[in-house]
C-alpha cells in the first residue's frame, strides 16, 4: 500500500452514510459563498479491482441527485486536442461532486499500452506532469481534485477472471487490453508506478474494506476542503509600460494604399488559415474602441462562416461563475471548428477582473501561469494562437467615443461603463504591461498593434496573423 | 420568388441597424419575463448565393455579443441519432438569437444528395415532416424558429464560380457536391422544392438587396414575436384512474425466491442490454418512496459503471428554465452512452409541473404530444425506451415515509415537501392516469408496476426491461 494512504477502520454503514450526506449538503450550501468548492474524483485502476462496485456503493451512501458519475471507456489521446478537452464539460460546478471513471490518465494509459515499446517513458512522464499541473490549476480555482487508484494482484485478478460471467468477459476484454496476459499486466503496473504516488491507493482484495476506504476517503476530503487561498506571497513587481502604448504610432495610411493592401492580405490570410493543418485561435484584447470588431470583420472577409466561429465575450453568467474562469473558454473551443476568433478573451481575468476586483489579488496573480499552461497545452496539440493587443491613445479613444455617441446605431457600443473604464486608463495600461511581461511566450507571443489610424491597425492585424502562421 | 415572401424596400443602413439593435435588446430584456422568447434562424441555400455574406452583414448591424452564429459543414444523418441531437446544445436560451448555418435540413440534403436514386422521395418527405413538427414544438416552447433559403440561378452560380479565388474553390467543392454539375444542381433544386414552402426565400442575385432582405426579415420577426399561448382549446377530458393504481397488488415474494429470481434476472438484463445493438433508455416515474432508487440499483447490479449513466433529476436550474423543458434531457442524452437511466424524467412536465402550476395549462396539455414526438424520434433511431411507473398504496407510502424519518441516514430522502406532495396524492393519480392515456404508445409503452412489496417491484422492473427488449 502506498505510503501516503491513510488506513481507515470499518465504520457503521448508516453512520458513514449520514456523515457523507451531511458533508455533501454542506458542499452544496457553499454555492455562491465565500469558500465555495466542488470536488472532482478521478478513478482508475486494475480491471476487476472493484472500482465499479465502490462507485456504486458510494452512490448508495450519498444523495444521488447531487453526484454525477461520468464513466466513459478510455479513448486514445488525440494529436490535435489537449488531454483535458473532452472532459472539461464535466468539470463540476460549485457544490457538485463528479466522479470521472474515464479520465485523462486512462486515456494516457490506453495510448501508452497500445504500443509500449514506441511510447517513451519520458513522453509518459511529460504527460503526467502536464496533467498534474492542470489538476493543480483546477484546485486553485476551487475544484478540489482527488485521485483514487484501485489495485489488484496478478493472482487475485486471474481468480476473479475465472469467476466472471461469460457475457461480462466480453466487456472486460474491451479496449485492447488482455487481462490474462501477465506481460501486459506488468507493463501496466510499471506505468502505474510512474504516476500514482500522489493517488490514494485502495487494495481491491477485501471488498467491504475497499468500498469503505473509498467512501471514507471522500468523506475525509469533503470535511477538510481547503479555504480559498488569500495570501499573496510576495510584493507584486509592476512591469513598466511599453512606450508604444503610451504614444501610439501616428502615421496614417492613405485610403487607396489601404484598399490595395487589404485586398491582398485578406486573401492571403484566408488562404493561409484554410491551408494550415493546425487549428487557429485568434485572440483580441485592447482598449475600448480600439477597433477589434473592425479588425475581425476584415479577417473573415474572404472566409465562409462555416469555416470559423467568432465568440464575442460578455460578462459571465452565474452558472459560468460557478466554475473555473477558463471553463467558458474551454467549452467554446470544444464547440468550435478549425478557426476560432475571440473578441475579448480569458485575459479578462488579468484585465477587467483584476482592475474591478472581481478576481482576488491572489487569483489574478496566479492566472498568468494558468493561462500560459492553458495556451501551451493547446499549442502542443496542433493549434496556433495569435494574440493581438490593439492600442490607441487616450485622445483618440475620446474622439471615437464621441463619434459613437453621435451615431444613432452605434450608441449601443458606448455606455456609462465605457466612460468609467476610461477613468481607469492608467490601470488598464499597467495591467496590460504586466500581462505582456508574464504571458508573451515563445509558443504564443503577443502582437501589440499601437496606432491611432484604423487602416494601419487592420493591415497590421492581418500581417500579424500571417507572421504567426509563418507565411511570408 | 416564393409566394409567402414579403418584399422589402431598401432602407437606410444606419436606421436599419438601430432598429435591429433595439429589437435585439428588447428580446434580451424579455429574459425571465412573462413573454420571454428566443429566436433561432436556420439558413440554407445554393452555394455562393451569398448566405455567408448576409450573415456577416447581420453581425455588423446587430450587437455581436448577443448573436451566436453556429456554422458547421453538413454531416450525413446518422442512423442511431435523432436529426436534432447534434444541434440541441445550441438551441438559444431566452433573450438569445442563434443563426444555424449547418442545420438538420443541410444534413438531410447532404444525405439525400449522396445517392439521390436510393433515397426515396417519401423518406425525404417524412424527414421534412418530422423536422417541421420539431420546429413547431420549439416555437410552442418559446424558441421562435424562422427559416431562410438563399436561392441562385444556374447561370449566376456558374458566373460566380468563374470568379472565385482558387483557394476558395477548394472550399466550395467540399461535402461531395460539385456545383459545376448541372444535373446535381437540378436535383438539389428539386429537393428544395419539397421543403422550402414555409421558408423565407431570398434571391441571391442582387447583393445589397439580399443582405437587407435577410436583416429586415429578422427585424420583422423580432418586432412581431407572438405572445406565449394561453388559450386552452377545449375542456380537458380527465382519464379514469387505472384500478391497480388505486389498489396495488398485495402479494408478497418470499426472500429466498426473490434472491434466486433476482440473481438470474440481473444477469439476463445486463446481457440483454449489452448485446442489443440499440441504445437503451430506462425512464422511471412513480410515487415518492415507491422504490425507484432500489430498482435502479438492481438494474445495474451486473453492469460496469462505464456501461451506463444514471441521471437523477432534481428541479431545473435557472439557465435550464430559460430553454425548452426538454433541453436538459436532450443534453443528458447527448452526453451519455449506450445505456441511460433516468430517475425522474421529462414526464415531470405533466406531473409535478402540472400539479404545482410550474407549467401553464396550455403548456402541460400540449406536452403529451411533444413528448410522444421526442420519444418517437429516438425510437426511430435505434433506441429502445423502457418507461416504468412504480405505484404503491397510500398506506404503504406513509409506512415508508415514517421508516425513512426514523432512519438517520435516510432522513435526507424525506422532507416537508414529500408530505405536502402526499396531500396531493389524488392529483398525482389523475395526472398519471392522463399520462398513461396520452403517452402509452406502441413504440414506447408504459410498464405500470403496482405493488406494495419491494421485492416484487424489483423483479417486475427487470422483467419489464426484458420484455421491452424482446428477450424471453
Amino acid at each position: 500500500m502506498n505510503a501516503q494512504t491513510p488506513v481507515f477502520e470499518l465504520r457503521d454503514e448508516d453512520e458513514l452514510s449520514l456523515d457523507l450526506i451531511e458533508a455533501q449538503y454542506a458542499l452544496r450550501e457553499s454555492r455562491d459563498q465565500k469558500n465555495a468548492k466542488s470536488v472532482l474524483v478521478l478513478v482508475s485502476g486494475i480491471e476487476l479491482a472493484g472500482k465499479g462496485e465502490a462507485v456504486k456503493q458510494l452512490r448508495e451512501w450519498l444523495d444521488p441527485r447531487y453526484l454525477r458519475v461520468k464513466a466513459d471507456a478510455p479513448q486514445r489521446l488525440s494529436s490535435d486536442q489537449a488531454f483535458w478537452q473532452s472532459y472539461t464539460r464535466f468539470i463540476p460546478a460549485e457544490g457538485q461532486i463528479v466522479v470521472m471513471f474515464g479520465n485523462w490518465y486512462s486515456d494516457l494509459l490506453a495510448t501508452a499500452m497500445q504500443d509500449p515499446k514506441a511510447f517513451k517513458d519520458s513522453t509518459f512522464d511529460q504527460y503526467v506532469q502536464k496533467m498534474r499541473d492542470f489538476e493543480n490549476d483546477l484546485r486553485q480555482n476551487h475544484v478540489h481534485v482527488i485521485k483514487v487508484w484501485f489495485d489488484l494482484s496478478w493472482k487475485s485478478l486471474q481468480k476473479r477472471l475465472d469467476q466472471v460471467d461469460p457475457s461480462e468477459q466480453h466487456w472486460h476484454k474491451l479496449h485492447g487490453l488482455d487481462w490474462r496476459n501477465k506481460k501486459q499486466y506488468d507493463t501496466l503496473q510499471s506505468y502505474s508506478q510512474r504516476f500514482t504516488d500522489d493517488w490514494f491507493i485502495i487494495d481491491g482484495e477485501d471488498e467491504k474494506r475497499r468500498d469503505q476506504c473509498f467512501a471514507q476517503y471522500i468523506l475525509q476530503t469533503l470535511q477538510a476542503l481547503p479555504e480559498h487561498p488569500t495570501q499573496v506571497e510576495q510584493t507584486w513587481q509592476q512591469a513598466s509600460i511599453p512606450k508604444e502604448l503610451l504614444v501610439p504610432d501616428q502615421n496614417v495610411l492613405e485610403k487607396e494604399q489601404y484598399k490595395d493592401q487589404l485586398n491582398e492580405l485578406t486573401r492571403k490570410v484566408a488562404e493561409a488559415m484554410r491551408c494550415d493543418k493546425r487549428n487557429v485561435i485568434i485572440a483580441f484584447e485592447g482598449m475600448d474602441a480600439a477597433g477589434k470588431g473592425g479588425a475581425i470583420k476584415r479577417i473573415v472577409k474572404k472566409l465562409d462562416p462555416r469555416e470559423y466561429e467568432i465568440h464575442t465575450i460578455a460578462a459571465p453568467e452565474r452558472y459560468e461563475l460557478r466554475r473555473p474562469y477558463l471553463w467558458r473558454f474551454w467549452n467554446r473551443l470544444n464547440d468550435s471548428g478549425k478557426i476560432t476568433i475571440f473578441d475579448r478573451t480569458w485575459y479578462g481575468r488579468v484585465l477587467v477582473e483584476r482592475i474591478e476586483g472581481f478576481a482576488s489579488t491572489v487569483a489574478w496573480q496566479r492566472a498568468y501561469d494558468e493561462i500560459n499552461r492553458f495556451e501551451q497545452n493547446l499549442t502542443d496539440c496542433q493549434t496556433v494562437i495569435v494574440k493581438i493587443w490593439l492600442a490607441i491613445s487616450k485622445d483618440e479613444q475620446a474622439r471615437r467615443f464621441k463619434e459613437r455617441e453621435q451615431t444613432l446605431h452605434k450608441r449601443f457600443k458606448i455606455t456609462e461603463e465605457d466612460w468609467r473604464n476610461r477613468d481607469k486608463w492608467d490601470q488598464y495600461l499597467e495591467a496590460a504591461a504586466d500581462m505582456f511581461e508574464q504571458t508573451d511566450t515563445a509558443n504564443a507571443p503577443w502582437h501589440v498593434i499601437a496606432t491611432d489610424d484604423k487602416y494601419t491597425a487592420r493591415i497590421e492585424v492581418l500581417k500579424a496573423i500571417l507572421k504567426q502562421l509563418n507565411v511570408d
